[in-house]
């Protein structure tokens, strides 16, 4: 079983909109109504041996990280984030000292985004350490860019190049203030892989969406890039003006038909995969 | 070094309150003002062999256990709670069916105070479970019930008698609405121990608390009791008149003094204890 087919088991009964929860599981972020605000919640975490192995780098970066692949779920909205919080799961023999490095990796991200640490909470004597992480941020009412907004005719664009360095994510909270200012209303960020993410956007709107190959600006081999979590780059979707410089070309197209994302390469034929990205097993 | 030291070092230099966070690391949620309401949140974790043993209940009781624990932060405040997130972390080789039985006693617990699941995380290949809960709950602005508003001639008092069913708590949410309506502003769940959660309502609002041992209903030894987390009453802490039917009789008072709290037996004799109550050690 996989972990989008359990979410979908688990959630099947729970409603998607109640009172002032405008939208709830299946976006990037929670969206809740209070007055002329939408306030958007995401929880993201980061897992020893999961996510990360000590190796690969230092406690002050998976600090920093943690704190990034959540506020990614914030610019994926068009938000502007205000608050965090931490839940660390520390393991048996973890060191002080490690602890104040993941947190100065943390807080210093935060502070580059003006985020504010709002709480948090600490367990120890675990077997692996653990980072969940929730973050909050605003909109105007009705303004966050959402997956169910793709409308056939609309293109599909990227706010950069896919296959970049996934040990130190951006998130593109300017960028996505940026676009939703812009008008658009259909965002997602490439966390599971472009074209898992693109599904989700396609799932949710009920549209098919195209991809040109040769349009994606990418590094190393084409389908690994397609198929990579994550990106952190953000992908939207807007039948608005081109969004101009700072962003590339659009690289797809929405239309009716069947539901699911299709990529044709340079000479229009279909390209196949094994998988559309990364889907944690259970 | 404990959890209490670590996050005194890590937090050191985090504003308490900054712009529309009225109320941040420190107290049992985060008060972040909206107009005319005051946003709680609040974040626990529920993990294997920290917090409970497998052999201990069954996966629906855990799930119950999680939102409980997440939800009396609320109750503490006087919060009338609304949604509900959770991260969860599974270890390889859980079976779905017990993904689903925790996630069955989870939403059950919320359905019962109306709480609605707004989404959550997944991740696996873990090495152990683990749930992170984030909850929200509001109030009417500047009615939150914090740690830091106990005065000099308020009295102590008591939800419930210590030493209840540690497995199945219940969030004494009604109890906490209540307490807040009728004017209470300064209480705590008893989730470290009476003395230790008292102890940081005498820090935070620079008093001394003087305990009657005698008074206070409980369940098991006294020091057990006074000492053991996991509780979930609410410590509640009142200069109104006492509260009458439902809670029991004063258990305290507060005074100026040295800060922290202690306690007398019925002869009026100090009693010493060898520590204030749970504390995760790093």
């Amino acid at each position: 079983m996989t972990e989008t087919e359990l979410i979908r088991y688990l959630t099947r009964n729970i409603p998607r909109r109640f009172r002032n929860l405008k939208t709830g599981i299946g976006d990037d972020c929670s969206v809740i109504r209070l007055g002329k605000k939408d306030i958007l919640i995401s929880l993201d975490s980061l897992i020893e041996g999961v996510h990360f192995k000590r190796s690969w780098g230092d406690w002050k970066m998976w600090g920093a990280k943690a704190a990034a692949v959540a506020l990614s779920d914030i610019a994926a909205m068009g938000g502007t984030p205000q608050f965090a919080w931490v839940d660390l799961t520390l393991p048996k023999k973890f060191k002080p000292a490690d602890a104040k490095k993941f947190y100065f990796g943390f807080n210093s991200l935060l502070k580059k985004y003006k985020v504010i640490l709002a709480g948090g909470n600490v367990a120890s004597n675990a077997k692996n350490f653990a980072a969940s992480v929730t973050v909050m941020g605003e909109v105007p009412a009705g303004q966050a860019m959402l997956r169910s907004n793709a409308k056939p005719g609309d293109k599909v664009y990227l706010s950069g190049p896919l296959g970049g360095d996934f040990l130190r994510p951006k998130p593109h909270i300017k960028i996505g203030e940026k676009l939703r200012k812009m008008g658009c209303r259909c965002c997602i960020d490439v966390s599971d892989g472009l074209l898992k993410d693109l599904n989700h956007v396609a799932l949710a709107s009920k549209v098919k969406i195209r991809l040109f190959a040769e349009k994606i600006s990418h590094q190393g081999p084409l389908k690994k890039a397609l198929t990579r979590g994550e990106d952190y780059v953000l992908a939207f979707i807007t039948g608005c003006q081109a969004p101009g410089e700072g962003f590339c070309k659009a690289i797809g197209v929405v239309s009716k038909g069947k539901v699911g994302v299709e990529v044709l390469d340079k000479k229009g034929k279909l390209l196949s995969f094994s998988k559309l990205g990364f889907d944690h097993t259970i």
